[in-house]
């Protein structure tokens, strides 16, 4: 199994409103792109300064179904549309579980 | 439960045999430093480019208890010694599972 882990963090000129948004767009890909086994999106905990402002954690079954998942056109739109226009830095891993 | 991710990616000066000796440290962190429920130190799959080198995920039971982990001073002094002489960039989250 391949766990997909995303840190994102937001651009100070987005407001919560606007961070909001994106998040709502990232979970709801899990219904509009096949292939995952589990899909989380989180906020930091705030408990650390200088962290990342948000985790998306999401597991496949295997790296075809993953490439599947990264390829598809929904969810490079909503990278196009949600994440990319807030996005101030991203870290991502992919690891066997 | 909090859930603490931390990304690494390494220098380009360090090589592989630097890299698993650094790994290894971190893998002995569960038996040096008490607290936490799951330990995981693991490798990128390499699937995508551009993504960091390594991945721990650690689950705590609280705050609290990650926070007594954080500040442990072998912790610490593994960070010291085995991380952040070889570190190019850091991102991490916490969050609440």
């Amino acid at each position: 199994m391949i766990r997909h882990v995303v840190h994102f963090t937001w651009s100070d000129t987005a407001d919560e409103a606007r961070r909001a948004e994106t998040l709502a767009a990232l979970r709801r890909l899990p219904e509009q792109v096949p292939g995952s086994l589990a899909f989380t999106v989180a906020p930091d905990a705030g408990l650390v300064e200088g962290n990342a402002h948000t985790v998306l954690v999401a597991d496949f079954p295997d790296a075809e179904t993953f490439r599947a998942y990264a390829s598809d056109p929904t969810h490079l739109a909503v990278i196009a549309e949600h994440v990319r226009p807030i996005l101030a830095a991203r870290s991502a891993v992919q690891y066997e579980l």
